[in-house]
């Protein structure tokens, strides 16, 4: 156990000395004084390590050891607490549970690793009576977690839908006002720095799955792993779509989508998801811009409460991991852990809880599709969805823009059966007249 | 000092019985399953004090002592967090002082008495090693206190401009969207409930300026007092603003606004005022419509972030109430006080800060006025903004609807000093051809 530093000064150690790292070093250089208002003492950052000892980060390390040795930081008896920062899986994994044998807390901002490992690594921090805390890992520097956990404890969290991921809303915001394709974007996007070289992890939905499988967690108390998680991402989303979006009232978001239903009889059955939703053009959500961040909870008392901010970021993020290092370094002078559970409920109150099946969720949708451009086809495309009780609230047939003979149909449902919709999907897919598949965007009206 | 409850029961007493504190009864005993999932120990609301004995509030009180005395629950060693929701300043005071030296911990809800008496109360609470916990003091169920005291805590905060006050939030979004009058909303507001028989702490900013009060000592250490807040309500605005702001791109929102401006040297200058502002229709506060609230906080490390939700009511706000209590039960039984400062700095660093003078302040305004519908005037009017250097983005001269030989006519700034705005004011205010008091609605464009 990591007890209190003579001279009552609590001593950090960052492993991994990057973007975040150096906005770690600076937000504990430049904000001591207010840090120590409110604190009583100060925190200070007396190690870091990193494999990179040559990079000039452009933050003075004055009295601060510098090295690549996370292990021999992890065992510092003047390093308290330890901050991971590196990303990836084993690496990091392997770090924190030593850090915990070895008696410190540890504070992350890695959602893959919590998201994939996370029982262990709670499990870990449990049974050492240790900290762990996160709350950079899901939407950056906004205070979401310890909304979940503290301000809205006393509710039953109903819903949450969020933007989690500022790289995606980055690019839907311009392809909406550009009316450009998403290769042209995401290349801009890359230069900008904006996405990484490879993007898949942001544009294929899996970032947000991983922070959104937090959030189910912490939200419902169910046992969750990402890859449970049906994930959608943007790829494949056309300049007609963001179009058409604006014609029916909304825009195109890819949100993170996590529902508790409460059954009678008390079961609970989760929904969770994330795709490219489209959100009404009046709603909050749907003036989230550029690479910003926002998550709408809705708990039983509460009602909806919104939360705004940057999602990722050197700065943010940074501000995110010292308020961590904050409440851990207050635990510490007390000689103990916190008293929150990390994941909101505890340990024993999070348990696996079944997905709702297809068949009792519903909602509006829009389809995109193409067709070959003759008599009776959009009769056949009606039928399909009219065989499965999907009603149609809209129909748009477009020209033939490419001279291929085939036409865009776009069709906006009433509140539909899920299953029953996917039904009518594989339908009208199995059409020879129906040139490619179905696009699905789902329609998210009570946002 | 208040101990642990042999059975490992936190007791709760709740003095006031009114809307709030129904709903605090409701949540307790709708969500107890979670509270306790969370808790891991049950939280148990054992006795109500209220004059009012007779009213049915619609929960069943089984197992709940109740009665009028308020000392007797106070003194009841079954009781170990009391909930103070009777409002007003004496009585409450009193009540919570004694609550203090009978050693139990209080949650109120009541910003007049904070942002009245806060010094005594605080003291009195640190004297005692007690809390006090008051998240449902500021933007009811959102939990914007917790945010700024733990979730920001790293952060030096630069500005809060808040949506505090949902009665006139939802009388300003009525007045744009009907056009009616100030008067004709203000009696449908009373009418719904949104307003009470007398509208003075909400329509002329009290109760926003109380709120501002809490957030500034917060956000940055100054100590502060509500009546030295300048505060101008809502009264007064006309149809033509709303329409005019609309022409301009703007909406009207009653905001509270508080700044710190940094000075070389390190000097801190507080800016704190609530009025009726200009804001983007682009922006997020914009959005905000009816009666619910809206925060926005600037962090030097996080940037903007913005926290929506219900500001009022009986379930948001006894969402925050609850929450407060799971927080304080946590550390009762940790055999405690919680470690964090309720007012964010530790009560050595909360200090008298000057404010801003007005020469040090700038930005772009609307004005409105009344002048004689004669040749000249308007050059008369523009010249007093010339002959102090305020800059003419703007101006519209309606037509004489009145038929009283006067004319409205808008004027909208550049950015300008506020001082010499203020004196271009007074210039055109005695100029004999203008009839009404020049109306002055400043314009944030940052939001």
């Amino acid at each position: 156990m990591s007890g209190e530093k003579s001279g009552g000064v609590i001593g950090v150690g960052l492993i991994g000395f990057g973007t975040i790292g150096t906005g770690v070093v600076k937000v504990l250089r430049d904000n001591a004084a207010v840090i120590e208002a409110r604190l009583g003492f100060p925190l200070r950052l007396v190690r870091i390590a990193d494999l990179d000892l040559d990079t000039d980060r452009g933050v003075s390390l004055d009295g601060i050891e510098f090295d690549a040795d996370a292990s021999g930081l992890i065992n510092d008896p003047n390093v308290h607490i330890v901050i991971e920062l590196i990303g990836g899986y084993d690496v990091p994994r392997k770090f924190i549970l030593e850090a915990f044998a070895a008696g410190k807390h540890v504070v992350t901002a890695n959602k893959a690793l919590l998201a994939q490992h996370g029982r262990e690594i709670f499990g870990a921090a449990a049974s050492a009576g240790l900290d762990i805390a996160f709350e950079a890992a899901v939407a950056g520097g906004i205070p979401i977690l310890r909304s979940l956990r503290e301000g809205l404890a006393a509710n039953q969290i109903e819903s949450i839908l969020g933007i989690l991921n500022g790289t995606t809303n980055y690019m839907l915001t311009e392809m909406e006002s550009t009316g450009e394709d998403f290769d042209v974007v995401l290349k801009r996007a890359q230069e900008l720095g904006y996405a990484e070289a490879d993007p898949t992890f942001d544009v294929e939905g899996i970032d947000a799955a991983h922070k959104l499988a937090l959030l189910t967690t912490m939200a419902f108390g169910a046992q969750m792993v990402f890859e449970e998680i049906p994930t959608e991402g943007i790829r494949g989303l056309t300049p007609l779509d963001f179009k058409m979006a604006a014609d029916f009232g909304y825009r195109i978001k890819l949100l993170g989508i996590a529902k508790c239903h409460r059954k009678e009889g008390g079961e609970e059955q989760i929904e969770a998801r994330v795709q490219p939703t489209m959100v009404p053009v009046g709603s909050l959500l749907s003036k989230v811009d550029g690479a910003m961040n926002a998550v709408e909870i809705r708990g039983n008392a509460v009602g909806p409460t919104l939360y705004y901010g940057a999602g990722a970021g050197e700065m943010p993020t940074a501000s995110a991991v010292v308020g961590d290092l904050m409440e851990i370094a207050r635990e510490i002078k007390r000689g103990g852990r916190g008293p929150v559970a990390p994941l909101s409920y505890l340990p024993e109150h999070i348990v696996k809880k079944p997905m709702v099946p297809d068949s009792d969720l519903s909602g509006r949708a829009y389809l995109r599709l193409r067709a070959l451009d003759q008599p009776g086809v959009l009769s056949l495309i009606t039928g399909a969805l009219g065989d499965e009780g999907v009603g149609i609230a809209q129909v748009v047939q477009r020209g033939d823009e490419t001279g291929s003979g085939t036409v865009p149909i776009i069709v906006l449902t009433h509140r539909a059966n899920e299953a029953a919709l996917r039904r009518a999907i594989l339908k009208m897919e199995t059409l020879p007249e129906v040139t490619e598949k179905v696009r699905l965007i789902r329609i998210e009206e009570e946002v």
